[in-house]
């Protein structure tokens, strides 16, 4: 048995991604010309501290439905992480959620300072469209220029941006420090813009791609739009069951907030019962693809069943 | 004499200019989906305040040159604008000049809180690409796909965001407090990216619109560095010279900051000087157009003018 074999796939799956995306970013960043060492630094921090790379994973697996290799996807996979590493950048900042640690380390204005935080972050939101408009990222420069469209609008105010700042008036950030009790549909609502629209611009990313057809486009966001709803569910639940030295930044944030999540509205067993619900549509979704989609199917399960 | 004739043509094409692009902006922000006012008025407030609009002036009359309407060039010129003001939010953030004051209003952080200057900004810098990927912006993806591609560049480590950093740099915001005593071919360089890098897109994408000719965009570019370098001697001269009611903003930042300028390095009198010599250059780079270029030569002499 050799060691390629003793490994689960989805997780060596996973970890090939991971280098080959923290890879890729390392030489985009050399290559950006950023003058010195401290702006360049602040991104490798920002971008190259490890993570799941669950996006880059989920653009390289959709695009391989339609046989497009790992090293093809790789310019579209690294453009959106560096739009959500920006974002943790950005997010992490005192005037927004206030956090020192991010995956078990100093986040980038604690290593660095606010200043160049908030450049970095603005250069990382800047570089991905510099990797999408280059002529690596696809052939064709029609589907270099979608997706830049569809990432601009999924990071943008419709999407991420707009679900970070409902978040933040969530936790009553804007109406002298009351938070909001949310009914559950505008806390679902809340978490598709701010947590779901990168997941599904990373399957979306993979379709265009893969010139996949329309009703294949389709069944690719049906998964996104369950693993996106499923990783925020498990998330809400780690920040209530999990340990900080085991998820690697704070937990109990949310309660502290007074903030509202599915899991105070549903309890915790309601909320497992969902992402139960949300892993079976997420197969579902995928069963036209046959067994290629296997690996998209088991990482809609790792999502549900995660730990950190 | 009507209204019209009245009024110097350069002030008429620039207020056209101002007022076209506020609409577009508007109409923007109003399509782009945020959720709730706050982030949208957020946006409104950074880029619907007035200001000069030099940089979508320099989009439609390099533009203009090549039989490109005014309409037709709106959506880069924009976008451009977009990238601008989000810059400027940013940069009057606490942690970086900490200004409350922008063209005689209150920054935006100020107007609302840091976290909504801060996502804006962002909002902003990923509208000017969903702006520049759309439709409206040119007929031919792969002169769009040019676009994303220049304003990135422009934007990035390589140009705007490079420039601020080295301008931080410069006052000592990253070495315990002390200015650098900079040479002048380093501030320069350092002003090229901050301030240059954006006019100087200005005119390519001008150029890229109107299928410019390499010997027509060469024109174009050196006209540009021209005069991104006469705004920031004039800059300079205001921060010295001016007076804040007239400024719209803080005077004597920089001589309070300790920092490096070429007006500091030149004197008065031989940045003047400069600036004389660098109108010349940017009204030759641009011979060949002949009075086709009548406005953008005028527009050289009065950035080297302006009172503010």
């Amino acid at each position: 048995m050799t060691a390629t074999q003793s490994r689960p796939p989805l997780a060596l799956a996973l970890s090939r991604t991971a280098e080959a995306v923290a890879t890729y970013i390392d030489g985009a960043i050399a290559r950006s010309g950023a003058p010195g060492e401290r702006l360049a630094g602040a991104m490798r921090h920002a971008t190259l501290a490890g993570g799941k790379r669950l996006r880059p994973f989920l653009v390289v697996e959709s695009a391989a439905l339609f046989g497009i290799s790992a090293a093809r996807a790789m310019p579209a996979a690294a453009a959106l992480e560096c739009i959500h590493c920006y974002s943790l950048v950005h997010d992490d900042l005192p005037a927004m959620d206030n956090d020192d640690l991010r995956r078990g380390r100093p986040t980038v204005h604690c290593a660095y300072d606010e200043a160049t935080a908030i450049l970095a972050g603005d250069a990382l939101l800047t570089l991905a469209f510099e990797i999408l408009a280059g002529a690596e990222t696809d052939a064709d420069p029609a589907v270099r220029l979608a997706l830049v469209a569809s990432l601009a609008r999924a990071a943008g105010v419709a999407g991420m941006i707009g679900g970070q700042m409902l978040d933040l008036a969530a936790e009553g950030r804007f109406a002298e420090g009351k938070p909001l009790d949310l009914p559950a549909p505008a806390i679902i609502e809340l978490q598709a813009m701010k947590t779901g629209a990168l997941l599904r611009q990373a399957c979306e990313a993979g379709a265009l791609l893969g010139r996949a057809s329309p009703a294949e486009r389709a069944s690719l966001d049906r998964y996104a739009r369950a693993v996106g709803r499923a990783f925020q569910i498990a998330d809400d639940l780690l920040d209530v069951e999990g340990e900080a030295s085991l998820v690697g930044k704070a937990v109990g944030k949310d309660a502290a907030a007074g903030k509202a999540t599915l899991v105070g509205t549903l309890g915790i067993d309601g909320a497992r019962a969902e992402l139960a619900r949300l892993t079976g549509e997420a197969e579902a979704a995928l069963a036209g693809f046959g067994s290629a989609a296997t690996l998209l199917v088991e990482a809609a399960y790792f999502v549900a069943d995660r730990r950190n």
